[in-house]
């Protein structure tokens, strides 16, 4: 059994992340961190999980060499976590934002601060398995997609690969996501009688996930974040322009031969994805239909899974060496 | 008061339709039929609105010369009951999509049905207050607005016929309803079960909308229709093209021109629409934001109210001469 | 026009009781008070009921002789800023519990702290309009019923009064609220993600609104208040031990004939109450059904209307001596 | 592995059954069935169980001998079917009701049919392994619970038998279930629309389990059902008086004791329990508190698991000897 700290784990990703890990068959609950909520029991923060732990404050020397741990806290905080737990030799995946913009500069500009381990971030593999394995595999510090960019990315990196995709036109995505996405922290905004029969965009332009898509895509996307009345789950509708000859039958067949052999991802052949169909799953599904000059690519995934932690223990699998799959459904 | 005769009152819209009637200055409730319903109180069907009256079969021979008629049947029944009501007089609104559509051969393509009356189809006047305005003060037959076009067409039209949009560029809609927007009949797709914590697109590239904005706007719009788990309201987020030299604050400065006086209308100058900022009322209010090369949209409409029953109030008060607002919130 | 302060207006009841002053023929919004919240538009607030204000710090200065001033604030503050209004001259509905409890000593028990005024706590008239007419009629100060107290009052009052209950065996009242019940201020308890798809029992026996009954009903009731994945409405289910001879019929014919000619008071023939029966009403539906050896007394109403502002409204209504019905559905 | 056929897997109960056979590492799912839904994928119909199957006619032929079904059919159905896979030598848990009730008598009268099998119905082991559990593994036809029942009958059976409760005063059970509980037929009563922002009671007095509880007890209960706006869960909150001497300590401590060894029986040292504690899982979770006179019990279950599928699973376990939590969380 290896070791998995959860440090963050009063959050919703890292309880999820704390979850899954207990119920690994080849990784253990390590330390199993809050801040503010130190002393609290897990299962009283986040019930449907039924942890038995008590958070307690992150005690780095209790880290040892070959320790995986997974950082979900906030941006900025995590940054300087990530650097001391590398520096006491462990393995990190950094749920946060913190190491997945390869250039420093956009810190400043996108999250307010100025990034402490510019070498970190250069060293940082983006953790897209399905995209990085092999980097991951071998990597030390792993930057775990944002939820956003993960259901972004997944159809279009293959398509642009291919060159499927018409260079001048651009690319819209239109995404919703549940509450949970927005984090724990309760505000007028996250209160039930403000999500609750509404729904709303926000972050018009200048979400931080932006700047991470096009990052990964080499390519600006127009992103649309929106709210919706749900706890997890987003569904992202992609606007393309298929290149001159190309159709969405194959923009489709590209998806499906890409993924034929991803046990995560599913490329439907018919009907479309819904957030029931992948909610507490590892799973990325996509459809591809036809819209006049455009091809709609929709993609669902379970934010807190495929968009947070299950991804986060997809890659430890893959930096153990372990079955990508293995505690995963 | 003038009789308002609501047909087809069991459902979503009807119910609405025969709650603003029933609270009118000027209207009185005539007529509140139903088919596969007649016999039961309106109270039991819809207890939200606490309209005192018992579903009856429509009965042609008690509709007087002037009278006016709402109907709210689903497509193809509608055709047929327009017509006679308007063979007896009546002034007609259709809530339904019956004639929405000003060429004929579009019925059979899109609703599955040859149209009775091409010639009521010819007269009929697009139902949209604030771009129609004179003409619907004197029609005999109103073919009131869908709701996705509603919230689509209310942004878009004076945009265009400023000439402020490029061209060349498609017209993105991406649309989400509430399940009203589905309609009363219970089957597996409205069930709770399957809306609660769920969310997806559905119709992409065919939904029967798409023919109707497209005639208003002349000019195809990619409309991408999504379901949200609320029971009311439609955001739609509109990716557009600006003209050359024109940016987003050209295009809401635009907007906020055009319906500077309108009641219904309100034009945002800062932050974006919220489903609950529209509940209940005939209001749209939008929004306009950047996003890289291109403009961002965003409507809200409650789907019951402006997006039907309260448009449809709205039409009959300018049918009839009064204040457009009388009985509207 | 008569001017009606609203004191804390930015929390879910005055919100909703600005709203109903502002849209009222004969009473007109005064000052829309906030304290942390001064500055803000009420609009941004609470966008669904859209009144044009900014809220502002009380200034206990413009209040004028006979204005009417209702106090939203939590308990202890609304009971100092009751105290200075009607020192000011004002009349005074309380919409806190700080005037409720006639016994001071109850306050440093169940409120935690000791009641400024007792000389006001003998003077408070306890604001339920079908059962204290007279007396709120000419108060100067009233105090506004709990909305569990009143959805269990409603019904139990008059069955008391009548004879008709078993002298010996407890009444239990089984309420089950909706969020908005448990105020603004953001928690962990409020967060959209506690409350969805979620439903607890609380305060099991030592609920405040219990002394508050029992005081109104001369009788201990066993009351277990719940929490409602909902924003708005309480459902009370009663169960009570008839008096010898008395049957669920006899029960129901005391309460309709009690209630015959009251506007916001319905006793059902057939059928229980739902939540969506009242959602937005200042009504109170109420049934009795047999089971077994006791009945059971099913109450509904709005928590933020009947249960708060609209029952607040009504109380004016009478003060002023308006049509009681004048500005409520 | 031994073979478990799903008979009715269309169903909210069948589904989940089939999808934790499916997971099951000593059951394997031999047919899954269905009548109107035959020929549709289960993943199609439950796409959140992800279960690879085709809905299948039930087929007696391939029904092997000491092969297990469950029979998830609607009552009266369900009585035929059980007593064909009796006779071809399966041993069933029916998950219907349609063998509860010992009194052969009981059926019409509640169920409105007569019963084909009083001699099955004589056998019928009433499925509830933390009582019955010896009686259970020898069964040939197992009785599952009811979904209100067994969150009734697990805390109260414990302090009948200890005689803990006070002999004369009536026992309350006031129920509320999410509408799973209603089953999957869609009506007007499921509709979205109907339940979203709802909440009532239902059958009071005359609800199918309440004869199963008292048979079960050998006592009345006063049961009132409630509908949540929510898809799973059912909570129970019971009224109870202890017996002379008796307070809620001791109420706690005896379902302490005799729950202490029980994996999937919860006696909460204090709290109450969640719908979220129990959602997914085969677990009750109970509380006992002091209200005045009376205890009051709240009992949380998640009715599609412990209160039906889940259940079944656990009795399936117990007549083939493994471990009675194989397969269950």
């Amino acid at each position: 059994m290896s070791t998995v700290h959860v440090v963050g784990a009063a959050g919703f990703s890292g309880a999820q992340l704390a979850a899954l890990v207990d119920a690994h068959p080849y990784f253990s609950l390590g330390q199993v961190t809050a801040r503010a909520d130190a002393g609290r029991r897990l299962v009283d923060i986040a019930p449907e999980y039924r942890v038995d732990a008590v958070l307690q404050p992150l005690d780095l020397d209790a880290v040892g060499l070959g320790d995986f741990a997974a950082v979900c806290y906030p941006h900025a905080d995590a940054a300087a976590t990530v650097s001391e737990l590398v520096d006491r030799g462990a393995r990190v995946v950094d749920v946060s934002s913190d190491h997945r913009l390869r250039d420093a500069a956009l810190y400043p500009e996108w999250y307010g601060f100025t990034h402490p381990r510019p070498d970190l971030l250069a060293e940082a593999v983006y953790g897209l398995p399905e995209i990085n394995r092999d980097a991951i595999a071998g990597a030390r510090v792993v930057a775990n997609p944002g939820c956003y960019p993960t259901s972004i990315l997944l159809p279009l990196l293959p398509l642009l690969t291919a060159g499927l995709l018409a260079a001048a036109a651009p690319v819209i995505a239109d995404s919703k996501s549940g509450v949970s996405g927005a984090g724990k922290a309760p505000n007028e905004r996250t209160h039930f009688g403000s999500v609750h029969e509404n729904f709303l965009a926000y972050g018009i332009g200048r979400h931080r996930h932006a700047p991470e898509i096009a990052q990964e895509l080499g390519r600006e996307v127009v992103f649309t974040p929106h709210l919706l009345p749900v706890f997890r789950g987003i569904l992202s509708t992609i606007y393309v322009q298929p290149a001159t000859g190309v159709d969405a039958d194959g923009l489709r067949a590209c998806l499906r031969d890409r993924y034929d052999a991803e046990p995560f991802v599913q490329v439907m052949e018919a009907g479309t994805p819904e957030l029931r169909d992948v909610r507490g799953t590892n799973l990325c599904r996509i459809a591809v239909d036809a819209s006049g000059p455009l091809c709609v690519i929709t993609s669902a995934i379970d934010n807190l899974v495929k968009g947070a932690a299950g991804q986060a223990l997809q890659n430890m699998n893959l930096m153990l060496g372990l079955e990508e799959t293995e505690g995963l459904l």
